[in-house]
Formats: C-alpha cells, sequence, structure tokens
C-alpha cells in the first residue's frame, strides 16, 4: 500500500537484536525525537518511517523478511555505510556544521574522500529510491538531517510530484566555514537540499547561514524556517518520576550529601565542551573558595564516536581533569566531581530533578535538548548557565546566565552568579524556563512541519 | 626634535649583536617592507621609527643610550614582553585572524590569560606613551599590525591632535570567528583600531571582515580602505642575481638535473599549508605517473615559532611527509623533494630564478609576498598554483591556477595543469602575474597610506 506520510531519518523507531541462538527482538528507540515522531506517526496506517539497518539484527532483519508495520529498513551494504555514516555523515559533514576541524591539518580533501563521497552518494541514493517506490502520488515526504542531505534532489528527480521537506538536526555552516568543502560537493550538498520545498532548522540563525550558503538566487521556490525542537514536559516528568529513578536519585543524594549541584549530562562529543566546563569550575573553586565543601558537579559524560582517535583523546582528557580536580580539592568527606560515564538515561533523569545548576556550554549545538529537559524537570528550580552557541540560546537565554563558551573565566562567574541566585528568582527563572523548553513538543514540531508542507 | 612622520612597529630598521667582548653592532634587517619602509623614510630627518627591543643587543643598546637617526627602541620588561608578543600576539591574535585553533580545545580564555592580556596593554601603552612624547603637533604616525592594534586608541586619548593610521598585515577574523574572543577583549580591539583616522588591510576583503565586526554605527570618522602591498620588482631583480644566488642557483640545478620544478618557500608557520602541499604533489604522483623522475619539489620550509609545541609537532610532520614520498617514488637517480630547513633567502631566490611551477596555498594568509616574488624572478616564466584563501588571490588569481587549500586532490590537479602549461601561454601569464605583482611596491605602498592620511 503507498504511503502517504513518509519519514526517513538514518535511526529508525525500532532495532533488532539476534540473540545467541538466532533469536531476533524488536526493541522500541528511546529519546525525545523517536517517541514524539513515533507518536506523530501512530494511528496513521498510511505512515511509513524508512531507516537503515545499523547493527547485525537490523541487517537479519532486512534479510529474513522481518518487519513491523509502518517501518521499512534499507539494507545498505556495511562497507557503503560505514563509508557514509562515519566517513563522511560523521566526520566530514558534522565537523564542518559544527566547525570542529583541527585547520592547519584537517580536513584533507584526496582522492580517498572522494571515494567516500561516493558511499555517501550511493547511500542517499537507497533512500531516494525506496521513497520514490513507496510514495503515494503527491504524499509528504519528510527527510531527517545531515546524512539524507542529498535526498530531496535525488527523489525530486524520481517523484516531481511530492512534496518534500528536509529538517537539520545540526547548526548550518557558516559561509566562511562552508567554503572549506570541495567545490563540487558543496554544489551537490545544496542542490540535494534545495530539492526540497521546505527546509527546517532549529533557529532563525542557522536558517539564515543555510541561506546565506546557498545565495539569493539559487534559493528559488524553496522555503526556509525555523522549527525549534522542544520537550514534551508531561511525558518527561512522568519518565523522571519511575521508581529507577527515585533509587538513582537516593544514591545521588548519599553521595552529594546536602550540597549544591551543578549539573552536566552530555556524550562526549567535541563540541559540547566538557573541557572547558571543567576548567571553569575548576577556576571557580580557585577564585571563590566559599564554594569548597559546599558543591559538587555531577557531569555525565557518556563516550560516544570512540571509533576516531579525537573522540577517544577527549573522553580520556575530561576524566583526567576530573580526577586532577578532585586531588586538587578534594577533602576526606567531599569529592568536587562526580563523572560518570554510564550512558544511563535513568541516572541523567535523577542528576536532573536535583540540579541547583545546569551546565550547557557546548561551542556550537544545533539545538541541546538538555538545556531544555534540566528546567522542566528539576525540583527546586535550577539557573541555567548557557552557552550563546546553543541552538536552545534564543529561547532561554533570557532568563539563562549566557556565556562565551571559550571564556573560561566567564563561564566561572556565571557558575557563582547561578550558585548564588535567591531561591524566588531561580524559581520564577525555571518556570519561564520551562514554558519555553515545553513549547513546541516534539510531536507538534513534526505536525507543524507536515502541515506547512501541505499547506 | 619632534618627529613629523612616524612608525611604530614590533620590529624595527636594525637590531644589535652583542658579542662575547661586549661590543655592540648594528645590522639592517632585510625583507621587502623594511627596505621599502626604509626607502621611505630614508632622507626625511622629520621621521621616527619606533620599535621594540627585540633580543639582548638590543636591549643592551638601550642601556647604554646606543641608537641610530630616526630610530627609538623601546626596552619593554622582557616577561611583558614575552606575554605580549608570544602569549597573545602570536598565541591568540594571529590564530584568530588566520582561523588556525583547534576549536574543540583552544583557545581557553581563563585567568592566566587575562594576566598576559595585561601585558599585552602595558606593551601597547609603552609604544603609545613613546609616540605621544615624540611627535610633533598634527604629525602622522603609522601603526603596523596586530601586535598593536590597541596604539591607535591608546594614542589618541594622549594626542587628539595626531593623524593615525594603522595597517593590519594579516587577515582580519571573520565575524563568526571573532566571537571566539572575549567580549571585553573584543570590544577593547576595536576601540583601539578605531582610535586611527584610517585602517588599512591587504585586501578590500579583509577590510570588509573588520567593517563587520565593528559593525557601520562604530566605524565613525575611521576610513578603511585595502592597500595591498607588492614588491619592489627592480630591487628583487637585483637581489637575484647576485653572485651568492648564481652559486646556489648552479648547486640547485645539479641536483634537479633538468627536470621540472615546483617551488614554495615558506616558514613552517601553520596557516601556510605544506603538509597539504605535500599530499597533493604525492597525489600527483600516484595519478599522474607520467610525472614521475621528471619533477622535482623543492620545499623550502624553515622552522618558525618553535618555541610552540603545535608548531614543531607541524614541522616534524613536514619533514617525515618528505621522507615518506621520497621512500615511496625515490629512485637511485631521482629524489622527488627537497626540503630545505634554512632560512637562506639567497637559496630561495635561486629556487625562484628556476621555478616553472609555484606552489603557494595557505588556508589563510594577510598577503603572501612569495607567490609576487617567484614570477617577477622565475626565469623561464613560472605557472602559479594559488589559494583561494591568500590575499594575492584578488590580483593574481585570473592568471593562477585557483586552489581550495584543503582539496589536496584539486590541488593536485592544478599542479597538474600548471606543469603542463605550454611555454607561450605559461610566458604570458608571468609577464601578467609580474605587472599585478609590482603595481604597489614597499615605498609607493608606504607613502599611498602617508598621502591618503595627511589629504
Amino acid at each position: 500500500m503507498p504511503s502517504h506520510v513518509l519519514v526517513a531519518a538514518n535511526r529508525g523507531p525500532l532495532s533488532y537484536a539476534l540473540s545467541d541462538d538466532g533469536e531476533l527482538t524488536a526493541r522500541r528507540g528511546g529519546g525525545g525525537l523517536v517517541s514524539g515522531l513515533s507518536a506523530a506517526l501512530a494511528g496513521r496506517p498510511e505512515a511509513l518511517w524508512v531507516c537503515a539497518a545499523l547493527g547485525d539484527g537490523d541487517r537479519e532483519a532486512v534479510r529474513r523478511g522481518v518487519s513491523e508495520p509502518g517501518v521499512r529498513m534499507l539494507d545498505v551494504p556495511e562497507q557503503v555505510y560505514a563509508d557514509a555514516y562515519n566517513g563522511i555523515a560523521n566526520s566530514v559533514l558534522w565537523f564542518v556544521h559544527h566547525h570542529l576541524y583541527d585547520i592547519p591539518t584537517e580536513p584533507v580533501f584526496d582522492a580517498e574522500f572522494r571515494r567516500r563521497w561516493q558511499a555517501y552518494e550511493a547511500y542517499n541514493l537507497a533512500f531516494a529510491e525506496a521513497l520514490a517506490a513507496e510514495a503515494a502520488p503527491g504524499a509528504a515526504v519528510l527527510v531527517q538531517d545531515y546524512q539524507l542531505a542529498l535526498v530531496p534532489g535525488l527523489l525530486r528527480e524520481r517523484r516531481p510530484d511530492l512534496r518534500i521537506g528536509h529538517f537539520t538536526h545540526t547548526p548550518w555552516a557558516d559561509p566562511a566555514y562552508f567554503r572549506v568543502l570541495p567545490a563540487e560537493v558543496r554544489e551537490r550538498l545544496l542542490w540535494g537540499m534545495l530539492g526540497a520545498d521546505r527546509l527546517g532548522f532549529h533557529t532563525e540563525g542557522w536558517a539564515e547561514l543555510f541561506r546565506r550558503c546557498a545565495g539569493p538566487e539559487r534559493l528559488g521556490r524553496t522555503a526556509v524556517a525555523a522549527y525549534p525542537l522542544g520537550v514534551d514536559g508531561e511525558e518527561l516528568r512522568r519518565l523522571a518520576h519511575r521508581p529507577e529513578v527515585d533509587d538513582r536519585l537516593a544514591g545521588l543524594r548519599a553521595e552529594v550529601g546536602g550540597r549544591r549541584t551543578v549539573v552536566r549530562v552530555d556524550r562526549t562529543e567535541l563540541s559540547k565542551n566538557i573541557v572547558r566546563g571543567l576548567l571553569a569550575y575548576r577556576e571557580l573553586l580557585v577564585e571563590r573558595p566559599e564554594w569548597r565543601g559546599r558543591v559538587v558537579h555531577l557531569a555525565s559524560a557518556y563516550p560516544s564516536r570512540q571509533d576516531l582517535a579525537v573522540y577517544r583523546a577527549y573522553t580520556e582528557r575530561v576524566a583526567e581533569l576530573a580526577r586532577e580536580i578532585n586531588e586538587e580539592f578534594g577533602t576526606a568527606d567531599w569529592q568536587p566531581v562526580l563523572v560518570s560515564v554510564q550512558d544511563d538515561f535513568a541516572r541523567s533523569l535523577a542528576a536532573y530533578r536535583m540540579a541547583d545548576v545546569a551546565l550547557v556550554n557546548p561551542v556550537r549545538d544545533g539545538m541541546n535538548l538538555v538545556a531544555k529537559e534540566i528546567p522542566v524537570v528539576s525540583e527546586a528550580g535550577c539557573a541555567l548557565v548557557l552557552s550563546r552557541e546553543a541552538g536552545a540560546f534564543p529561547e532561554l537565554g533570557e532568563d539563562a546566565f549566557a556565556v562565551n563558551p571559550y571564556d573560561v573565566s566567564e563561564t566561572a562567574a556565571a557558575l557563582h552568579a547561578a550558585l548564588s541566585l535567591p531561591d524566588p528568582e531561580r524559581a520564577e527563572r525555571t518556570k519561564r524556563l520551562a514554558a519555553a523548553a515545553t513549547a513546541l513538543p516534539p510531536e507538534a514540531w513534526f505536525l507543524r512541519q507536515l502541515e506547512d508542507l501541505l499547506g
């Protein structure tokens, strides 16, 4: 049956685990976006989610013809997938849009890069062909993110009748940084994106950078707009009050012992700026010794992309710096930093509930949902220290302590101000932050895009 | 006697060497700019060059009261100088204007940075006070470069009667990159620069980036214009035909053995992109095996800023990569790359004379005089492979092979095209390149600024 609403994303709403005895088990993915999209698509028999088979379980499911209604997994050859996803999307496009390269030596666009680029083309083509085959006449297709930047163009060639949208969850590169890419790659990315009827970004700032990269004459009939993804407050509060979270909370409370908390939760992703966050916390303890013994920094920093050397080195640096701070300032009954490297959502939610101060200081971030989640869940109200370079800044900045993420002294001063905020003002700010954070929850975010695409 | 025309620059026109028996000897500095400025100031008894004492000899000269007419050296305390020059100018401002930081970990603006910033303030103040004391009423002061960005503002406070110009020899940062700096530092730099009546840059592009960083309402009465520094063709040809250069040329000819040459001459400065140049040369030998045995890459890459770990690592990588290429492709009678790490101007000029192809591929460069010097000196005419990010590009781009400096494959293809250029076209292009390169030689460059400042 042809579908009338299609979502295309690298990651699907479920994955398959393959047990030792060859049995396949489907598991629904977590995360606010996946839940929200699933909710928006639920009860739409005409909807289809097209995604890549990610692991061995997924591939085996495709080969056996196992599937769930409303989901189509693409079994892209493993090497093509690795070259496209790791070799281009995560090593090139992610770095370009987040401005992360060590410019004197990286990137290098050589013959090997061009071989990987062909894989990116093939991976995007696989999605475009699947979508072209599955879509009903005039159907709406909502393509997700930088892994699939060519899909709108490739799909438009095959199915000019479709309404095609694309949403970028990362920042978009500044025009000066975009110019790092080889000319034909820039050209191809813009061509791919401009195959869409509508392009969405988290902020008007990223949308404007895209417009400037494309140039006014090329935008043509493609509309470019901001849809700032928010959180589902009710659902998040429900998740945060499950018994397993209560258990974690009791454990953390015992460790923290009634002290103030500065909470951060991130993957150890280069853009998240965890190292400078720790340096700022150290400068706080040096410059404002009155906080020694009275505050604990709960830093969830769970490993990410450990296949890349630069990420392994970064993760190592985070652990090392936390150790240094604990050695320098720690006492018999006070450990200044508690780092958790487990990707444990229940523990993160427990930390959210305890947060007096939330530290969100990325060097560049498409949105950053942690900045929106903590104020919604925090029990006593929390003061937010927020980077001006986070996509969440335009919505939350007015009630946050704004920082330049490179400025460790400014961040230390902001931590002090946030820790010192009188309770009534903290409660007021938290209320406004939570309201802004929940303004456009995932389901509404998706439906608004769908409506704009069809309208 | 008060001076009517003053130049302020970190480096002066001469330096003093201190011998073991305590004798001081003055030496005139080399380099096109210093020679040109010296020529422009010669025969002006009312002119004064204010500069910093750089080494022990210079400091000793200041202490003994030894000086040359028309030069005043400032004996800034050694630690202040080191913090200002290495700690701020070369480690921060140079990196910001050239976009060189490894953003996930650098820069870190902490309390230590702010201590160094105070040294930069003190160093700039020393210049401003000396200039204020030496300048005749209504005198013209021409301040040079990013080391002295605060001097115009500080001088304006002391001497509102003066005509103050400032010239930036580096690029200017893109506004998105300039935002990396702490807010008060950005503010202070703009305040310092906008103390001038006129600001000069090598290109209209850098001038426009400055205007965008300052914002239209702040520019006020400060004029911002491009003065693209060129070379003195006659003088350069004279230097290139001295006997010592002839000697070096004979030696190089013996090594190269009648093969084509690809010539580059740079400090091993991170922005010069020597590593990607070598990678492009390697890709040329892989993709176009017809050049094996028929071309030699003469790469002068003399060590620079070896007090910084990142520069030492870069210098090491250059040497290592050259070795790898020679091992992979070299034969009994052919060494594909000849790296010279001596800062030997005579050898560089000899290489210029032999150049069939000049490779100038910086990731970002204020001007790049090598791109202008080689076509002027090259004997058989040379084809220029030139980065679009070099300040020389607007003047020379039309007759060059343009490359994206990150695109090693494009650079390899440009080397092939440049090596394959038919002789008559090469001669034609070289003639036009040399004409553009000599359009505004140093003396005229200086006098035009002086005229505009007084006019």
